[in-house]
């Protein structure tokens, strides 16, 4: 899947991908997954309809494309993400968008997290595409970690991470009324994810 | 808002606004908030669109009610919860539900985090009704721990204990592909809640 969509999007300029990710994250943050459509998005970013289709496939492609695009972890991170301590990575790990990147993804985030229950497109490809990828990125952190001897290799936290991470940015609006920032995140992690880890 | 829909909903029985909100959060499950309307909500249980307006003043506050009846966290709990350890008291906060209505709460949390961004009543009832609640149940079960001695008084942790909690619930079946189920909840508040606390 991941292959075939990326020879039929090398068909655009760069500029236009992301310009078009923009587009459809706006989208989907305004109206949510399951109202949004291709025919919004080909009228929003004036393309074609046949265009997207034969550049992401479908819908579900798209918008977690679109997601990934905009670096929601660090699994698109060059070379991937190696401080040297664990603190360093995972404080990296998020910290490489601008708040209102973050803002924009936490709201995607809590709507696919509905949507993903009437649509098994789109569960497949946040799997494949975003979960899967993000997991195995953070194992490699944990275990660099664990081969530093900054955690212990049974440490049950290892398995909560991303749901730790997750969690607090799918929660802080609803719970404090306040966008899911990096502050906040960089607190959390120093009040939680490390304390958990025994880091 | 509290007393008075108190006061209205005094009207009819506890057995039938017990079934009445079970079936709102089946619908919710199905559909979600925003396709959820009063007429759908009346056909399912046999009542009259004016009954539920009459008893409940709209969308927002009968489904937040719902989820309250559910028992999220131990926020109705006779006398609240006081098991003498933190331990005790955060596996009990968690431990009222069974599985089936575990997992019925989880995803009217997911459907609720993305339509509180659109809808302000829903915002309103959600806080007032549940998330403060909440915050003051778990206050007063961090308070005693302090008091113990068990947490210290300025562990940071002490203010995302609900974002934890919470958001390992609404994460779960995204990143495991499984339902957020008491062993599921007991395990992470081993692993990260009460560690992340010191405790």
């Amino acid at each position: 899947m991941a292959e075939a969509a990326t020879s039929r999007r090398s068909r655009i300029t760069p500029e236009r991908e992301s310009e078009l990710y923009g587009a459809v994250l706006d989208l989907l943050g305004e109206v949510g997954y399951e109202a949004l459509t291709m025919d919004t998005v080909a009228a929003r970013t004036r393309s074609s309809k046949a265009t997207l289709y034969r550049q992401w496939g479908g819908k579900a492609e798209l918008v977690v494309r679109a997601l990934r695009h905009n670096k929601p972890l660090g699994v698109d991170g060059v070379g991937g993400i190696d401080t040297g301590s664990l603190r360093g990575d995972l404080h990296t790990l998020h910290g490489q968008q601008d708040d209102c990147e973050f803002e924009r993804s936490s709201a995607l985030m809590r709507g696919l997290a509905t949507a993903v229950h009437h649509n098994p497109d789109l569960r497949q490809a946040l799997r494949e595409l975003l979960i899967e990828p993000e997991l195995a990125e953070l194992r490699k952190v944990l275990q660099r970690a664990v081969d530093r001897g900054e955690i212990r290799p049974d440490n049950p936290a290892m398995d909560y991470v991303l749901h730790m991470l997750v969690g607090a940015i799918g929660t802080r609006a609803l719970i404090d009324e306040l966008p899911p920032d990096q502050e906040f995140l960089h607190s959390y992690i120093e009040a939680v994810v490390l304390p958990a880890l025994g880091a």
